[in-house]
């Protein structure tokens, strides 16, 4: 075999132990009865090293060295460039950084899990100074020309991005939001709809159902929190949960069915191949944003989710189900927040873990500068730390560079999502039918084909001819702030 | 780390990684989309890959060298005597050759296939050539000091046993059982219990209930051919499956829950450590024919399976639902055969695959010769390849030296029986109330918690007093012969 072959060979192999990694992480969640416990932690963390060994093996580093200048034609080609920033990226991190950033994961997380029952956010405070200083030593490790550490992290996820391009775009969004919240909250309470557990069931199945989701290559299950796996191209498998009254079960189904869309609709050619799955964070979630956002919460869509409702017995009229889906109610938790002031817990979380990271912060005073946002950006006063800068695990984990692409992800799925409809026409009609397969093709044509081989930025300037912009989201939310 | 920790630390590694492809295989079976199997197949070759290099590395010979004389605890002289052993047996095996028997075997199997269901044998018989040249070659390359080539097939699944050994132990069965078959035969004509499949199931539920399996470290579900995955100490998952107006879910749930309890029960000690499992296929075995053939088919016990098969709306009298489970047969398909009739079908398979490896039967002599033996042991006229030599799938797997274990569990099973009994006392009494504690105490003790520290003729001496002998099992199916 020659250079390349070992190298696509190597490669391949990595792939197959993401998917089994992929596997054994889904089955943790679904199936595995909860005494496995402490047996799949030793899994886990064997696949975690032999794959971290076989990605950063000395002999990648000469293969890419024989291929240093050699004609390669163009997909080999992208290969080989990923591979050596893969590579450089990872064999930049001391085999002992990299021990030490999982074990403090998993003791954070811990901590954190403890700290947030007792609200007791000094408690997590050590945990989180020492995720601190990891990141900023990993950061140091990482970070190439002109990047700054945060830039670093945030390479982890969003290949590409930086700080500056962030705090930019947040803060025209952080200037724009506020008053679109302040103009909607007295107008619409948020309605609950009192929808029973079997019936949106049935609901998140029929709609599923009509978007290509069946037996043969999916799953659909039930987990404490919506995820997905994708288990190799054929085999995906999306989560959710169910609750009486609550219909966030409807969002999120539709949700994780964008992340699956997107792995599956990568060119096949890529299969197995550094470049066969989704670029980056903010992308992956600008497709699960746009079938929440776009599809789920549209207008005429309400008609497809009500008949599914009606055929699990429960009768609602579309604009009824169509406000609660887009009602807008500010209050102190992410992920159950509105479109309209989502990304306004996000930008907060940007802020703080910049200044963490920047030294800027002290772990100290992250409550009061918590609590201090949340009433800036959101005019919501936060009772508790627990309901405060406790409420998400990544900062135990040591996920620093994380949360900018839940944002993100809004930004560009609404810019997708006029692209599209300037390409297709309006999407109103067919939605109302239940017709997406227009969709599906364009996303897949501008967006999923392309895998890895284009970064964020340049695959949204590829699918829109534009850069990163809010205008399109502004246009989204205004009507929510205007019923 | 010293050469123990880290021989230790790599032993742990591929228990892992062992687990992980159990996980992976049960998963395949009972919950993949059927179009994830292309990429499930990339996954398990990719950790067998892995498995086999890290098995087989050089560094493990240099630990073993240095370890060479070194005193050690009891335990890690245990484990360093079976690291030797299964690492210069893997050792001996070219790359090149473990390769091709991994191709021919997912050939033989595929051919095998399409050869069973159009019932051609000719087709199958070009694989079945290559599988028996390469068995041979194997065989070859891992002989020990004055063992044959067959000796050597068996060493992979019953370590340190002999042909001739069962050539003796088959021989004096096969002179014995026909008599007892002939016998039976007029007389216990099978009787058909109509039980409605949600009735087995509720009785399948409730029986492993009362045998201490729960939801906290157990899986129960539904798979095309039964079967037991072990994925750690606490996470076993055994399948079964339904159908209305057959009883084998009762027999094959109890087989699989023996199995299951062997793994369970090893010694917590031995955890992540290459002693921590079944010493060997025909001890495996053992276990699973216990409970079905002791258990199960146990007179006493029919009390508590009526009593479960009731629960599920079903009625039957426990002499009549005993009568069901032992009543004989002689019929051409081995995994349907009676208690009595079992043996037979594996003594016919060992002599001929004996008889294929050392080269006095030919592939193309196969049938003639199966069809002749159905007739001498069990007086059975097959009717066709499909229902005769084409049965199995071992022989197209390349899995020769296999299916001696299934006689052997036999034997063995009914040795522990007797030996428990002269322990304990009678155990019907305590079966007709479900109480089994004692029986899972007693094999914990003397079997199961040794795991590979004995192998098969050396535990079974150290359980019962006795080398391998047929009288306990004869002492076992001669009622079913005098009904």
């Amino acid at each position: 075999m020659n250079a390349l072959e070992k190298l696509r060979e190597r490669i391949a192999e990595l792939c197959d132990l993401v998917f089994i990694e992929m596997l054994v992480g889904w089955d943790q969640l679904v199936m595995m009865p909860s005494q496995g416990a402490a047996g799949r932690a030793h899994q886990l963390g064997a696949l975690a090293r032999l794959s971290h060994e076989r990605a950063t093996a000395p002999e990648i580093g000469e293969w890419l060295d024989e291929l240093d200048g050699v004609p390669l034609e163009e997909l080999d080609s992208d290969i080989v460039r990923l591979a050596r920033r893969d590579w450089e990226r990872a064999r930049r991190v001391p085999d002992e950084l990299a021990m030490e950033l999982a074990r403090a994961s998993a003791d954070g997380q811990e901590s954190w899990r403890i700290a947030r029952e007792n609200d007791d956010f000094k408690a997590f405070a050590p945990a989180l100074q020492r995720n601190v200083e990891l990141a900023r030593a990993y950061g140091e490790c990482v970070a190439g020309e002109g990047e700054s550490v945060y830039d670093a992290l945030l390479g982890d996820y969003d290949f590409g991005l930086h700080a500056d391009e962030l705090r930019r775009v947040f803060g025209e969004l952080a200037g724009a939001l506020p008053a679109l919240v302040r103009e909607a909250q007295p107008r619409s309470p948020r309605r609950a709809l009192e929808v029973p557990a079997e019936a949106q069931q049935a609901a998140v199945a029929g709609t599923l159902r009509r978007l290509g989701v069946d037996a043969a290559s999916w799953r659909v299950d039930v987990s404490a929190h919506p995820f997905t796996a994708w288990i190799g191209r054929r085999d995906t498998r999306l989560t959710t949960r169910y609750s009486d009254g609550d219909i966030e079960a409807l969002l999120s189904s539709l949700h994780e069915y964008g992340h699956a869309l997107y792995e599956r609709q990568v060119d096949p050619a890529l299969e197995r191949t550094n470049l066969g799955r989704g670029t980056s964070m903010s992308i992956h979630e600008s497709q699960s944003k746009l079938w929440e956002n776009h599809v789920a919460r549209n207008r005429a869509f309400a008609e497809v989710l009500t008949a599914e409702l009606a055929g699990g017995g429960f009768a609602v009229a579309p604009a009824e189900l169509h406000e609660a889906l887009v009602a807008v109610e500010p209050s102190a938790i992410r992920v159950s927040a509105d479109p309209l002031t989502y990304p306004l817990h996000i930008i907060l979380r940007f802020e703080l873990e910049l200044a963490l990271i920047d030294g800027e912060l002290a772990v100290a005073d992250l409550p009061a500068a918590w609590n201090e946002g949340m009433r800036r950006l959101l005019g919501v006063e936060v009772s508790s730390d627990a309901l405060g800068c406790l409420q998400d695990v990544h900062w135990g984990a040591g996920d620093f560079g994380y949360f900018p692409s839940y944002a993100l992800g809004c930004l560009i799925a609404a810019q997708l999502w006029e692209a599209m409809q300037d390409d297709l026409g309006p999407r109103e009609e067919d939605l109302r039918n239940g017709e997406v397969a227009p969709i599906q093709r364009w996303l897949g044509e501008r967006v999923h084909r392309h895998g890895r081989r284009l970064d964020t930025i340049p695959l949204l300037e590829h699918a829109t001819g534009h850069a990163l912009e809010i205008g399109p989201f502004l246009r989204y939310v205004s009507p929510f702030a205007e019923r």
